[in-house]
């Protein structure tokens, strides 16, 4: 059965990337390897590597986007996970198949060639689920 | 600088955990390694590896846990990452001078030698962050 090979990443919601990263760079001692300033999405999010994954803190710069009405509604705090598996088409096919919910009914593609797609938190207990296809 | 070595585990708190296991094993195809029927929680966990980490699936089995609690008031969802660190007690020394507050003053230890402490949602961005020093 084609799974998953790692958590990808944690994401974090949090109102400004520079006050987070007193705590979990800083006081905790994670690297923050660099910040992006991403204007598609309207986000400030900054990747702190843990091992095989990463920690990614985002804030919204500006209040009508997807994040910040997400971070003015439930406030800080954990926003989602991301596993990376070795084919998102054929576990798309198979959570589909069960009667699960994917809010992209098609993977989409990031410039660096990374296919994703987001499974409905009502289809996972309440987990906002992102699926990695990496670019090899 | 010590730091953090990889991500454990990312805890979803459930209603039920073998409904769960539908969408996590069934459908998104990850391994349930064991179940755990917790006594000293009050919560059945169900364990996914993945990579060098794994998805924990919590489900309280009585009213009043904590998890329980937190059930009732926020829903399902992820409720706490675990990062593993190499000297507990050096991080939690530099997160405790840096003004962060942790919810365990000093680490406690699990039967298999696990020492372990949570870090405080207010220091971190809304995150539920609990410290792991796994024995070697």
């Amino acid at each position: 059965m084609t799974g998953a090979i790692r958590i990808n990443h944690v994401a974090v919601v949090v109102e400004d990337v520079h006050v987070a990263l007193g705590f979990w760079r800083d006081a905790l001692g994670l690297v923050c390897q660099h910040i992006e300033h991403n204007e598609s999405e309207s986000v400030d999010i900054a990747f702190l590597p843990v091992g095989e994954g990463e920690i990614e803190l985002i804030a919204p710069f500006t209040e009508d986007s997807g994040v910040a009405k997400y971070l003015a509604k439930k406030g800080s705090g954990l926003h989602h996970i991301c596993l990376e598996v070795d084919d998102i088409a054929a576990v798309m096919t198979r959570i589909l198949a069960s009667g699960a919910e994917m809010i992209n009914d098609a993977p989409k593609t990031r410039p660096d060639g990374t296919r994703y797609a987001f499974v409905h938190p009502k289809s996972t207990g309440g987990v906002l689920l992102e699926l990695y296809e990496v670019a090899r």
